[in-house]
């Protein structure tokens, strides 16, 4: 299958640093050109779904601007500039939470808009958590640490308490991968860091 | 735990129907302003997992811009002025496979950015899918439609080959369901349809 082909790229609106859009020309396979094919450029980000070593998974309850009431919601943020994934998941666990972690599992990583971009999710497995410090967060929002066992867990996705859908995505890839990696092909040696 | 508060919302970019840029200026739970907060207006969308009778899942190969070479995609589009997530997956699903689904499952519905909205997915689960009609999608991309067995769609989902992140979240979500369905709390009521 063929690749569309950008032949140009124009800022259309130069925001803070959490957004810039751009207009792309675009050519399809078949020739035809979209002059106004819109690209969005959102900063990346990571997400933790930590677990201790007594099996309790580290979530958080919070509010966010996008829904009403509260959510469940796993370890993140955004990735600082010159992070690298897992740079940025180890740092955003220290300082959300005060916690370290023995095993890293890279679950994937997955832009977030087929068509627009709109930043690249990655998705990673901490293992073996433990505390070793205060939680030092700038987070804007109120949160509370929770600690859930696997059952709580799976009843929260069940019931849709993970309510943004990167968060939703991550606990379901950490479940799929504790109840399906040693037998599939999650685990092979380039996943584990 | 106390909502930001929306004080104003101005258009910054109108681009086509595809994106709307606003800025908004928040009010924090302790009474800080933040002046210029970026709120991304872009068609909510559903995803819908659909299994024939056989058990085998319907998948798309196909092209999409923000990725490189190929990926696994469920069915799934944008909803349509005037139509519910129900009706646009049904919609969808005819037009894309040419298949309708004797039973209709709602997984989730989840707004894609925390932060910036970025749209809301429906996900569904198709059950009991069957052909009625060729296939009459208006999409631009190439894609080939393939029937894959459930181990071929863990397998792909562990090797990450559902490369956008609510593609994955859908098979997941999927997935999850099918596990864990009749045991806990997806199954009731209010979400067989």
């Amino acid at each position: 299958m063929i690749q569309w082909k950008t032949l140009s790229k124009k800022v259309i609106l130069q925001g803070n640093q959490f957004l810039t859009v751009e207009n792309h020309t675009v050519e399809l396979p078949d020739g035809r050109i979209i002059p106004d094919w819109p690209w969005i450029i959102t900063p990346d980000f990571v997400n933790i779904v930590a677990i201790t070593g007594e099996e309790q998974f580290l979530c958080f309850r919070q509010t966010k601007y996008a829904i009403q009431g509260t959510s469940l919601a796993p370890v993140g943020g955004y990735m600082e500039s010159g992070e690298n994934p897992l740079e940025a998941a180890k740092r955003e666990l220290l300082e959300e939470t005060g916690y370290e972690a023995d095993t890293w599992t890279a679950l994937g990583s997955f832009p977030v808009d087929a068509n627009r971009g709109a930043g690249v999710g990655h998705f990673f497995l901490a293992q073996g958590a433990y505390r070793v410090a205060e939680p030092n967060s700038d987070d804007l929002e109120e949160q509370t640490l929770l600690l859930l066992s696997r059952k709580e867990l799976e009843d929260a996705i069940a019931a849709s308490e993970f309510k943004i859908l990167p968060w939703a995505a991550g606990i379901l890839l950490a479940l799929h991968f504790l109840e399906k990696g040693n037998e599939r092909s999650f685990e092979n040696s380039s996943r584990l860091i």
